[in-house]
């Protein structure tokens, strides 16, 4: 396969502008797309619009125009054939033209599939597979993951200091972390469908849980709260219940069952903010998809831990991670990993070596 | 104050000579030195050698030999103007002919001082100061603290899980990080005068703390091993013990202690290797001037914190580091840290804000 540098360029920026609409477009994928005229220039880009709304390409299209007319649409996922609330995506690059098509990732459901197949019969150059990896794991790693398994994608957000704690002796938390990696937790929770506590989290902080900026007003879009109270622990006046966003209170006995609660919802991303004891239950349940770990230059000697009792009694069996990016944020350090069950484990990882 | 970009890279160039013989010149300052000729080309390099051979200065004349006249000498410390073991490093800079001296740090003792105006008296162009906050935080660090408070520099180095924990909940900890984070460790071991643990590690481990490489053969130098042992505990067969390098059992009763017991035998860089009841005490004493965490991305739920109980209640009291960098290493995180106590503390720092 040998694809221009001009369409890798457009992809990179396609993949942009997928991540840019994470969070509004559930239970769609964030999608990506621009149209290069035929000399390669770009002429128009486009990202998933809310449910409802114009998917990429159509608005890609919508802004090139005529310009689009031998020229090659950039998308990070196959081009859907059927008809929804919106057109086939299929037909629109086939009206306006294009004499090419370069996709990230194939379509896998049956429901919206054959979107290559159709693009080609009207004579147009196909090419997938384009960068897949990237655009699997970014913003389309969400939707992926529900197709894959019926289920949301759970990203678990946690502050701690270089001890791995959470909080203090006497409970003390606020604020472990910076202001900016505080801002950053609002960004991440807008890229989200769904936000979760445990009801210990929900009485010891009485977070609000919604997206606000720098001045502490709510904006925009907010996710959905969710707070696990199986005993009904959390009263009718804590700000998690507050009219400021959705919430939902949830029974739900085990991570799996909340994650399909939330999955018949439409939530497709949810970020895990509760305490150590919920995360050691997503954790225990192989239910953490991403970990993003805001750790603080401090160090306490006593709190308690990020994680609760795993069960894990020996070195050899701890929870293996992989580090995917590592970025300092105001004097703390933002740590990305992922599970390395998916991929089979790292040589390196984990004990007994 | 305008220094010549090719005076610049010199510097640059000196420093990192004199981090490659760190941990061999004690009690003596690893400097470096590059020597220029009169056009700025690079013609001589050196360091200190081991106490008794020639300082850094001599070793980058004697490479350079004649270019050295009209040239210009950059070095990291203000060449001595005493006779100690060697002769003055500035008559030596004034014998070579040289037009300039370049000097990052002013010598700080009274016994060695008067460098720069004994070469200024010769007609010598000095400049002082030249990236000084650079050199005085790489190789110079170690000594410089021994000049200033009269005590050895402590490097602690501590190997974790993400959620900060030193061992399993059996008491397993190898290995916690990868293959070459171990390989760092030995490097860093090479660079210092002394390697401390407690009893408590020394039983549970029995690590032999020597310098070792990727075979497992003891290397070159090996530096002064030592186990705080107040209770007689250690036994004569311990590995610490044996006969690969020389090892100091020492019943100090506090890491200040220890610390002048060291100062006294010439050490001026210590690595802590000891566990988390050790590192408390000199966490503690604000005895702790480097932390280095390999931070291995697994998670155990249970086993002991890398530190022990601080007495710290709550979190505006924690203990406030600041990241000086973090380097990803063979999959684990490398991560230094300094105390902010000296620089009087970061805004965005510690708890409460």
């Amino acid at each position: 396969m040998s694809v221009p540098a001009a369409e890798l360029r457009a992809m990179l920026r396609a993949r942009e502008l997928g991540a840019s609409v994470l969070g509004t477009t559930s239970p769609n994928p964030a999608v990506g797309a621009v149209v290069l005229a035929a000399d390669g220039t770009p002429v128009g880009e486009g990202a998933t619009a809310p449910p409802g709304g114009p998917h990429a390409e159509v608005a890609a299209l919508a802004r090139a125009g005529e310009r689009a007319r031998g020229g090659t649409a950039v998308v990070t996922l196959e081009p859907c054939a059927h008809t929804g609330r919106t057109g086939p995506c299929a037909d629109a690059l086939i009206a306006a033209g294009v004499a090419r098509v370069v996709v990230a990732v194939p379509e896998p459901t049956e429901l919206a599939g054959g979107g290559a197949d159709r693009l080609r019969a009207a004579g147009i150059d196909v090419e997938l597979g384009v960068d897949r990896d990237a655009a699997e794991e970014g913003a389309l790693a969400a939707w992926l993951t529900g197709v894959r398994e019926q289920r949301p994608f759970v990203v678990w957000k946690v502050a701690a200091t270089l001890d791995g704690r959470v909080a203090a002796a006497d409970g003390t938390s606020r604020w472990i972390t910076g202001e900016r990696a505080r801002a950053a937790v609002h960004r991440l929770r807008a890229t989200c469908d769904a936000v979760v506590v445990g009801s210990g989290t929900a009485l010891a902080d009485d977070p609000q849980l919604t997206v606000r900026d720098a001045a502490g007003a709510a904006t925009g879009r907010q996710p959905l709260r969710v707070v696990v109270d199986r005993r009904g622990r959390v009263p009718a006046a804590a700000r998690v219940r507050d009219d400021a966003a959705p919430t939902l209170v949830s029974r739900a006995g085990t991570p799996a069952e909340l994650l399909a609660e939330l999955y018949a919802r439409d939530v497709r991303r949810v970020l895990l903010e509760g305490g150590p004891t919920l995360a050691a239950e997503f954790l225990r349940a192989e239910l953490v998809d991403e970990v993003l770990v805001h750790l603080a230059p401090v160090v306490l000697g006593a709190g308690p831990s990020l994680v609760g009792d795993l069960g894990i009694p020996t070195m050899a069996d701890a929870l293996s991670l992989r580090i995917v990016d590592s970025i300092p944020l105001d004097g703390d350090l933002q740590i990305r990993l992922r599970p390395t069950r998916h991929t089979g484990g790292d040589q390196h990882a984990g004990g007994g070596s």
